[in-house]
């Protein structure tokens, strides 16, 4: 399968994602995907998103890099957004920040089956301590 | 330039790390590098990865997950070390902590230009909580 076709389907995901279009999700994730080593399966998946878009209403999701060999797509994701209450542990409390988050997704499929995700809980100490 | 062998040059940057073969670096990185938005340049870099290793005496590089897509390297990288004092702002003190590492490089004429790191602060939180 080459690269680009992954890529594609990775841009069709982040679509779905910041369309909250939560019946097509397991078009593009797998029924027993794993999350940073917990199998929290396509059910788990979709609530922790929706949990997410909660938290922040104006999550948006923005690919900065998208990097396609599969079985993997890396991709560094930017956010600029306004969680409500505590996000990573930190008292964001309706703050407007920034931040990125790189991830690893592995294809089964076509279908995302394993996620390594990052937070850079770092910058968003650094907005929230200038304020 | 296929994929390849940016893969084999970035693994050889690698040994270079973990070898701490400073006099090489210059093979691997741009004079002009920009890591995390600050343009530290070779010098600069160089001098980050030194203290990086006084820092942490048995710092090493491990090569989790490597995603090759030119001029793009997406790297997830896993470390088992013990930093002696304060590490991004945790006391970890001689503690030792196991932790991943999503980078994504971009490179200009086979060499690194540009470095987008993220370390993964919130597993090292966890560790330290649970001690």
């Amino acid at each position: 399968m080459p690269g680009s076709d992954l890529s594609n389907i990775y841009r069709e995901y982040i679509t779905c994602l910041n369309n909250q279009d939560w019946l097509r999700l397991g078009q593009f994730v797998d029924n027993d995907v794993v999350h940073n080593d917990r199998r929290i399966g396509l059910s788990g998946y979709r609530e922790m998103l929706r949990k997410d878009f909660r938290d922040i209403p104006d999550l948006h999701f923005r690919i900065e890099i998208l990097v396609s060999d599969p079985p993997y797509v890396a991709s560094r994701l930017s956010f600029h957004c306004t969680p409500k209450g505590n996000f990573l542990g930190l008292p964001v409390n309706g703050k407007k920040i920034s931040f990125a988050e790189n991830v690893f997704y592995e294809f089964r499929s076509e279908k995302i089956c394993d996620v390594r995700s990052i937070i850079d809980k770092l910058a968003i100490e650094a907005q929230l301590q200038r304020r």
